[in-house]
């Protein structure tokens, strides 16, 4: 070992100890006679101090010591003379005696401390030095904590971790699959999984009851923002169970996670809202509830007065923002700005205020009465100093994600997304399909193993776009932490559901006969959930992006920029595998 | 919730009380006018009892139930007449007083029982009906404690688990990687990890200072009995520590694994032995020492004496097998062909029997005087009633390979390796590179990141043959369960290594370009270890092979037969990736 002790650990109780201590040189600080070097590992920080006037030669290598070098010291733990009270190890210093040069450094391209000055790009390129900022290790640390709480609640329901294979088969339904092409099977491909959806239902039918497994994921799709190309589940499955005991189960989870990485009690259940109530309240099936600023519909109320954006709208509706009347017009046209953006798409924002004597004025007031605007101030149930916006649009759901986006944009502004608070929801009821007006066809809104509600069954044949799910998303903060659904174990009623999804009977049975083959021989009633770690993390840890949660992430263009990520191969690589890259296609 | 206890829980404690279970029917028995039903869940074994004279209706149910059906009953739990001490359920069973068919089986391919009539072949294609067995599905139990138990063990010992990327670069040095087209990147391929080997290091490079990581790991090989081309290792890395340090932790983590699993107190350090010792004595880098029958080399003794075999040989060596005497003719003979067989390649044997007077009787009296035997007798020291086998050959190397087969055939027939016994060493100092006669260049025995051990540092110029690696494999029962070292982390030496191991300076910058980069930024002395899961499952599972503590593992040539991959891709996912497969090359 090249340390006695770590540089986290020493107290003014080891005062006069010899230790050896080895990390990295923070800095180095000369005052008078005196060097002092910050020496650094993952433990904490420890000063070390060199005197001049004891013993030069020694102090002269300190002062040569770059930052980030390697160095291993031994040397006298002494009580400090101004004490650092925000550090762990503030009280003492190690007078040094020897000091070795273990490695050195070049100069790191950007500050390695919490607030750098590296961009993005270069600390990506690095990224095993950005890995040694405090700030990014700790969301590491985070993750390793979250993980081990994860196993330890699931293994004390009786949950096994299995793991499934890597190497599956491609199936092109949903995302796209990275694919693998197999030496011994030439022309053959495997596919990584995007899920383990279907071995865990086989680990149902195999009756191992309870499974989980934190399993890496793997989705070709073009990336945004929070997304990579690989990810993390937690991934659940149960036996014998119905919708109400999966919720249960993993609710508890979540409080178990809340309660000993957070240290936060959270007593009573979580909030449930179906789908519909989701999308007519908030736009959106993955409410942030931890402020109001519910939809208000105004079709009633506003339309018929002459207004024609309005009289032709096929949705007219609002929010209430408690407090906001003093908004200025320069913040109001910033706002119109911002919902008129490509990305939003609105094609503009009626506003109105209610006055401190009660009166509305609005930004349409030459259509409407006051007597109308007291309907609809009426209608947000708002008060004197509040704000009142308004969207409308010819597509009711387009413009309710668009007045989603405007109330997250007010919840920002007016502070009401605290990070360090958390409202964590369910999501029940979703549609079972969802209709693609592109294709003309239906589409599994969750995956086809999912089951229609029981009462819901009949309507398959008559209104496949009315049938709810027994699917569920876990939402905290407006972020969708995790779902799942119960399945379909029957076959007959699968085979239902690939032929509503427009799979030929060949296609299902070459892509997914394995599976129902498995469900003719006894498969339990079964259901389950998946969390995203990453999701998970982030949220913890108050990141904006997953990408701060993952040790290696990969750019938007799939790329691991630090050890250059995908690279061509070696001609006799292609070969042996058979391929041949076409690029003129 | 479909049941209200399990198959496995209930007791004479809990007769009178009504339960609802859930499961699968493991066989229906009429006896007179009862109908027993012997329900199953992963828990257990419950029996369901129906009268005829009470139910007639439900009796007939009862008896129309196939095997495999899934089916819950309710029921009021009774003390039974005839109890079965060999089940913990077996002093109750339920009365029946609901039945409910939730899904109907066909009928099983084979026998869900321990002892099944189900072919390696058919179990494997319907794996997910193999996995209802108790002894398969035990196994993948054990390997989930074991899991938790390593992780809690490394938690405790200040380990971060850290999820390194899948999707990474291939580097053709060692195995074949599995592959993976780029869409986004075209031309471009990712590969998958053979091992986290340089991602660990970079977190060295980072600070983590102790990382661990249970992680799939891909080589694209030619498949052996023991071999899968996805499996598990428990991969480790610490910082600032020298040999001596990672074997101290590894060991513990292999007692604690013992301990809390396999419920054995080891309490001395494992043996240690030399690599060349290990060869020396046992002709393999993982002896099975659970029994002795050390190698003993003969060419001093019997050459010379116009036994052309022995006296044009390269090598003569023997072991001698305690009180195996008595072994027939047939029985020597049996062993000749099996040492004989191409797998082996031996050109013969030569045997010698210990009299009970203590002479010594062998194939080859007509050369050796009882003189020169009795002084091979004392090389062995050899007693009365042993039987002494005895190779030669001309590749020393090669006839110690041999030599090993024969002593652990010998440890077999004679009982000597017994599975609920376990013999753990260290072997060290192995040779830091294998020279291939057939490229005429050093391959690295381990990895190219591996040190040598700094007093065999000058060799590198002179005598690469014979520098010594700071590197160590874990041999339980001869098996390898385990290997690692200490690892460069100066980058003049690795980029000496390689040189030695004929890597252009373009060749090394491309594929190891980051981690040499890396190592100029304040590198650690460090080293690690990977445990291979598998292994350490099956050893503890007493299984022969690692499939069968994989819940759905690939056969001999890669594939998976229950769900039939690798598989075809459409042309739409070809285009997409710009590729073409060419079966003609």
């Amino acid at each position: 070992m090249y340390r006695t002790k770590t540089c986290g650990e020493l107290r003014l109780e080891n005062v006069n100890e010899t230790v050896t201590l080895a990390g990295w040189v923070q800095r180095v600080r000369k005052m008078g006679g005196m060097s002092f070097v910050d020496l650094r590992d993952r433990y904490g920080i420890t000063q070390l101090a060199f005197n001049q006037e004891v013993d030069a030669a020694l102090c002269e290598q300190a002062n040569h010591l770059g930052r980030e070098y390697v160095i291993q010291v031994t040397g006298k733990v002494a009580e400090r003379y101004s004490k650092n009270a925000n550090m762990p190890t503030g009280d003492i210093e190690i007078i040094v005696e020897k000091l070795q040069v273990l490695n050195q450094s070049l100069v790191p391209p950007f500050t390695i401390e919490d607030e750098t000055d590296g961009g993005d790009d270069l600390r990506m390129k690095y990224r095993f030095l950005d890995l040694r900022r405090n700030c990014v290790r700790s969301n590491l640390e985070l993750r390793h904590k979250m993980t081990i709480e994860v196993r330890r609640y699931l293994d004390g329901k009786g949950f096994l971790e299995v793991e499934t294979p890597v190497l599956i088969k491609s199936t092109p339904e949903g995302a796209r699959d990275f694919v693998v092409p197999s030496r011994m099977n030439p022309g053959q491909f495997y596919a990584l999984p995007q899920s383990p959806q279907t071995f865990k239902q086989l680990l149902m039918v195999s009756g191992f009851d309870r499974y989980f497994q934190i399993v890496k994921c793997f989705r070709d799709e073009d990336l945004r923002a929070d997304r990579q190309p690989e990810f993390t589940q937690i991934d659940c499955e149960m036996s014998f169970v119905e919708q109400e005991d999966v919720l249960n189960l993993f609710e508890g989870m979540a409080k178990h996670l809340f309660k000993t990485i957070r240290g936060m009690e959270i007593k009573e259940a979580f909030p449930r809202m179906t789908w519909a109530d989701a999308m007519k309240y908030y736009g959106s099936d993955k409410p942030d509830i931890r402020f109001g600023m519910k939809f208000v519909e105004l079709m009633d109320i506003l339309k018929g007065y002459g207004f024609g954006v309005f009289d032709n709208a096929a949705y007219i509706g609002g929010i209430c923002a408690k407090g906001a009347a003093p908004y200025t017009r320069k913040q109001l046209d910033q706002l119109t700005e911002y919902v008129k953006r490509p990305q939003i798409g609105a094609k503009g924002m009626v506003y109105a205020r209610v006055e401190a004597d009660g009166t509305v004025k609005s930004s349409v007031d030459k259509f409407y009465t006051q007597d109308v605007l007291q309907k609809m101030k009426e209608a947000f149930a708002a008060e004197p100093g509040d704000l009142i916006l308004i969207l409308s649009g010819d597509d009711a759901n387009k413009t309710r994600k668009q007045l989603c986006e405007l109330r997250l944009e007010m919840g920002n502004q007016l502070g009401l997304r605290n990070k360090d608070e958390f409202a964590c929801l369910w999501v029940v009821d979703f549609p079972l399909f969802e209709w693609s007006e592109e294709d003309q066809r239906f589409y599994a809104m969750h995956h086809p193993f999912t089951s229609p509600k029981p009462e819901d069954i009949p309507l398959l044949d008559t209104d496949p776009g009315a049938v709810r799910a027994n699917a569920y998303d876990m939402v905290i903060n407006g972020v969708e932490v995790g779902g799942g659904s119960i399945r379909i174990h029957d076959s007959q009623l699968q085979h239902k559901m690939f032929e509503l999804l427009g799979f030929t009977p060949e296609k299902a049975e070459s892509q997914f006969g394995f599976l129902m083959n498995a469900f003719k021989y006894g498969a339990p009633p079964h259901g389950g959930l998946a969390y995203g770690l990453d999701r998970w993390v982030s949220l913890f840890a108050g990141l904006d992006s997953i990408r701060d949660c993952i040790a290696f992430p990969k750019n938007n263009a799939g790329r691991d920029v630090m050890i250059d990520a995908p690279d061509e191969l070696d001609q006799a690589q292609l070969d042996e595998l058979h391929l041949q890259v076409n690029l003129k296609k």
